[in-house]
């Protein structure tokens, strides 16, 4: 009998009716056919979140100004965003990551990682009239997000979510999820941090130049570099990484999952590690899901981004892995069953 | 302001994009404005759940036969039941309550109130042929719950959810559902423990025989009490009794939604203090959620009952608490709004 196979056998004979426990068994199949245990456990989990800038985002397609990504980096450092709420009251570790922020941060915050320094350059170029980022640079971000996964699963760590900060990155996630998913830029794009009619016409209109401008890409890490986020390409090497070391690897929002997408054309086993946490109010998200056939575990209508979907989910998962290890069954309980 | 606006204010003022945390936006607001404060606190967080056993069972509604109902109490007291194991997730103080379970416990289950002694008798009557209840056990039944839910108010709860076993109590609540929603059978009747094709066609020509015998029931007392449910009215009394002690009140599934829905009938004004915790699998809760105008936190297709759906989304509910309290503004953490 194939592991799969036992563990479904074991939720069978809890005390509940058959599949009375919907996507908490589902989860708890998975995580413990991951783990290759009929008792799997979540131990020490952590969310990174990725900051970086975008060349775009000088060209009037985000709602916010460039400068909330260093001010929201600041804020994670000082406990005050909501996925510092989060985290702590999960007990998530959480990690900091200045993955290419456009801002000279004062060295001392690198010092004993409080800030990781992962950063690639200040933003990417804007991809309205270039590609984002280099071969080279694509490579240090896989290399760097690498290491710190390397780190988080070496001290214990077996499941990791990824969160991101980038003023202009809901823009850079469209374009990656077009070329990909071949859809439409009008079914990828969504209002971001809260653009009106108005703007987001603005915004599908300087994304439909840019794609003409690069003609049609379809290599995932061509596509990668060519409209980048350094933070999209570090989550894209943390989520390959972590899979190569076997951990669970919960997916945010719609940033997360075209991140997540990525990986997934370079390899797609990841899907097998990967929890889908929430599905976003950002309009693209439905559709990216749809392409993966992924079931999100919450629909509470977040788009927040920084891993808060990873944060705010967590508890769900302990709570299906908790029924595996800790349910009687019909026999131990001395329950009739049908 | 009132404090509804003033709670908006503060969550809008949050280091978010506007409205981005979607559902947990609702509930701090809704929270807040229940403890009428801009720092709200869940404060010793309980789950009773009420046990009884219904005369209808023995006519062949159920997938599992009546005995399930008093093991399964015996599994609760052991700890090993679905119930038991998230709640201690959360340290939720799970209380459970002998309502009227057709067996006789051992006398020391009920020392220290291990097990809550509100038996009102050994189950219902078959409401084939019956009233389920007396007038006089339908006053107990509101007396026996207010009391418990007194005592976890006096120690400091104010937030309770409410839970249920009682093998044949899906074929209550959709006649509770269908006299009060004016709906037709067909669209309150679900698979309850998991009937098939067959089994559920005879369980709806049940159904609306009783449905027919009794004629045209519209008071919510009237139903309760044909219908029954002793562990029904037990948790229709408490919702009154939590409600008048301004506690927040969990709302499980189809059954706890049926509940619930007579105590709003008799008092409208308690779905202010009302969370509908999860959308259950069972057919007809989504047509009850419906009718209550209730949006649900999660849709993870449990049908377990127990207040499982209550214990697996209290977590959200702190989550929702937490930003509230804990989030920098834009002011205080710096960060340049819109």
């Amino acid at each position: 009998m194939t592991i799969a196979a036992q563990i479904q056998h074991k939720i069978d004979f809890k005390t509940k009716p058959l599949g009375a426990l919907g996507m908490l068994e589902k989860l708890a199949l998975q995580i413990g056919t991951v783990q290759n245990t009929l008792s799997p456990t979540l131990t020490k989990p952590a969310i990174v979140v990725f900051a970086a800038d975008h060349g775009i985002a000088t060209s009037g397609v985000s709602a916010y100004p460039q400068e909330v990504t260093f001010q929201m980096v600041m804020n994670f450092l000082a406990g005050g965003a909501a996925i510092n709420v989060f985290s702590k009251q999960h007990n998530i570790n959480l990690k900091v990551v200045d993955a290419g922020v456009n801002f000279d941060f004062e060295p001392n915050l690198y010092q004993n990682q409080h800030l990781i320094n992962a950063k690639i350059a200040h933003g990417t170029q804007n991809f309205l009239t270039q590609k984002a980022m280099t071969q080279t640079q694509l490579e240090q971000c896989f290399q760097a997000s690498k290491n710190i996964v390397d780190d988080l699963a070496n001290d214990g760590c077996n499941v990791v979510g990824f969160g991101e900060m980038g003023i202009g990155n809901t823009s850079a996630a469209t374009l990656i999820m077009s070329n990909l998913c071949h859809l439409p830029i009008e079914k990828c794009v969504g209002r971001g941090t809260g653009l009106n009619d108005a703007q987001l016409q603005n915004k599908i209109e300087i994304l439909t130049k840019a794609q003409s401008f690069h003609g049609n890409i379809t290599d995932p890490k061509e596509v990668l570099k060519t409209f980048g986020g350094f933070e999209i390409a570090q989550m894209c090497g943390a989520i390959l990484a972590a899979f190569d070391k076997n951990m669970v690897v919960l997916v945010d929002g719609f940033i997360a999952s075209a991140a997540f997408l990525v990986a997934y054309e370079i390899n797609k086993k990841v899907i097998d590690n990967a929890v889908f946490c929430h599905l976003s109010d950002e309009f693209g998200h439905q559709n990216l899901l749809n392409y993966l056939n992924a079931e999100p575990i919450l629909k509470l209508n977040m788009r927040l981004g920084e891993g808060t979907g990873c944060a705010v989910a967590y508890p769900i998962m302990v709570s299906a892995v908790a029924f595996l290890n800790n349910m009687a069954s019909f026999e131990s309980a001395g329950v009739s069953n049908k």
